[in-house]
């Protein structure tokens, strides 16, 4: 295909369509339910939410496709734009689809996922993205599993990727606070352009290959854990977690961040939000307990990976 | 008394005292659990956490007194600071009672006062405080009891201070995404120090007054509110309420910010959030319910108190 905004965002609806499908068929229960919105500005989104399923409690599969007045924070790390040249403001045309799924079953984890596509009226475009795992329970060989497939999306395109974006992922995704990490990591990556790393078609194979890795990986851990037994103990410590998923969202996520302060679409860019949370004071797992295990696992820099 | 740190001090742990023996009494089942801590740069605290009580459910009363050097956001809006003058960097202290509680009823409202004064080695002194309720589901006499409260509180000191420091609190405690005051406000104050609207000394009393009005005022919304039956939805409702809590905490709260940035003692800043939250895609009240009654009433600039 050509890469152009109509054909990026025809491709991007079919994905958030695909996955949908793939995720229906994983929960076996619920299906999504769908919300067109407009943008007064300009653009638009269709918002699916799923909730209450078998193994899906609370869910969304966005798709947005908004555009006008390039606003500032897009240049800030970008010398390629007219916003340098003190010349007029350009346009901006933005796409993606944003995934979180909060699962009933405390044993299959937490996922997000993100691929989005920017380009100025001056020339300038880019790519993001991501896929990052939150178990409640850490099984290491979920976590290779989770890893080993995200290296294998990576290696395809570029030798460096996996292990950069690895690294991103680590850095983004960590709780300063509670000097936790949100979950085991995976990808992240930001500002892919033209004569970086590769060629733009080349880096827009890769984020198109990201986009379809993550409902083939995620019905996988979904297939492996949805039916394991757990304790109301194991619910408590979900909402725990949860609440620290709260506290990274809230405090820290760029996206959450830009999107309350622009006055963005608050119900979209909040379904990331768990049905559920919890905070204990001074909460400390027990001695060599799964959750203390888990904990231990929450950190930077861990190879998961072969 | 001689208003100096350590009177402050002495007297702020004595009012932690009693507002903890006033709760107890209130809660009729839980006992306050004690931590002391100390800060690595200087001083420390006294936190007070109240749990499974039979009408709070997670609560805290916290008292500190921290001293080091003066950290620069001090002086961002005060101009008698050596920071200005370019010489070297003041000592400060700062002192203070924080309380959040979280009752159990959602028909019980949840609470939050602060009195806090700070001093620095050259001089400047300030004082700030203030309460403000956020009820689950409003009820009008209840809301017209805990304003005038304030009100009376406000008016033995200055005619003028309940109406600018309710104003004050209808400003701050807004969530500006959900376009939605986080409760029905209270009073809110801060900086208040020599020379404006009248001396410290007669400043001082009124922030004392503030401190003392707390307990007389929340026992009284609890022994009005504590036997009142609640339905699941109910339920339902409260968690989604401590969801806007937790969004206004972890989002816009200065002292949160602050603390988490400042790398403060996290569980006594976060002892603010509630044992359980939650969110709900795109929640819409039934048509009249009680629900959307509350909702109606949290905007900025009622009039509660005559």
């Amino acid at each position: 295909m050509e890469i152009n905004a109509a054909n990026i965002s025809a491709w991007l609806q079919q994905l958030q369509a695909n996955i949908c499908a793939a995720l229906e068929k994983a929960d076996g229960g619920a299906v999504f339910g769908e919300e067109k919105w407009t943008r007064e500005e300009g653009g638009g989104g269709i918002t699916k939410i799923i909730r209450e399923g078998q193994v899906i409690e609370k869910g969304g599969v966005l798709y947005s496709a908004v555009e006008g007045v390039a606003p500032d924070f897009l240049f800030k790390e970008n010398s390629h734009s007219a916003m340098d040249k003190g010349t007029e403001k350009p346009q901006f045309f933005a796409t993606g689809v944003s995934i979180v799924i909060h699962p009933k079953n405390p044993m299959v984890p937490i996922i997000h996922m993100n691929v989005r596509y920017f380009e100025t009226s001056d020339g300038a475009r880019w790519l993001g993205g991501g896929i990052d795992l939150t178990p409640h329970y850490i099984f290491e060989e979920d976590a290779k599993f989770f890893h080993q497939s995200l290296k294998k999306v990576c290696d395809a395109h570029h030798a460096a990727y996996y292990e950069k974006f690895k690294n991103w992922a680590d850095d983004y995704f960590y709780i300063p606070h509670r000097k936790e990490t949100r979950g085991i990591g995976g990808i992240f990556f930001d500002r892919l352009k033209d004569g970086e790393e590769m060629g733009f078609e080349k880096n827009f194979l890769f984020w198109q290959a990201v986009g379809e890795a993550f409902a083939p990986i995620y019905c996988e851990l979904i297939a492996r854990n949805k039916n394991k037994m757990y304790t109301e103990q194991n619910k408590q410590w979900q909402l725990l977690r949860r609440g620290r998923y709260v506290e990274f969202n809230l405090v820290y996520d760029k996206g959450t961040k830009f999107g309350l302060e622009t006055n963005g679409r608050v119900e979209s860019i909040l379904m990331s939000l768990p049905k559920t949370a919890g905070w204990e004071y001074d909460f400390k797992p027990e001695k060599n307990s799964a959750e203390e295990k888990t904990l231990a696992l929450l950190k930077k820099g861990l190879q998961w990976a072969e």
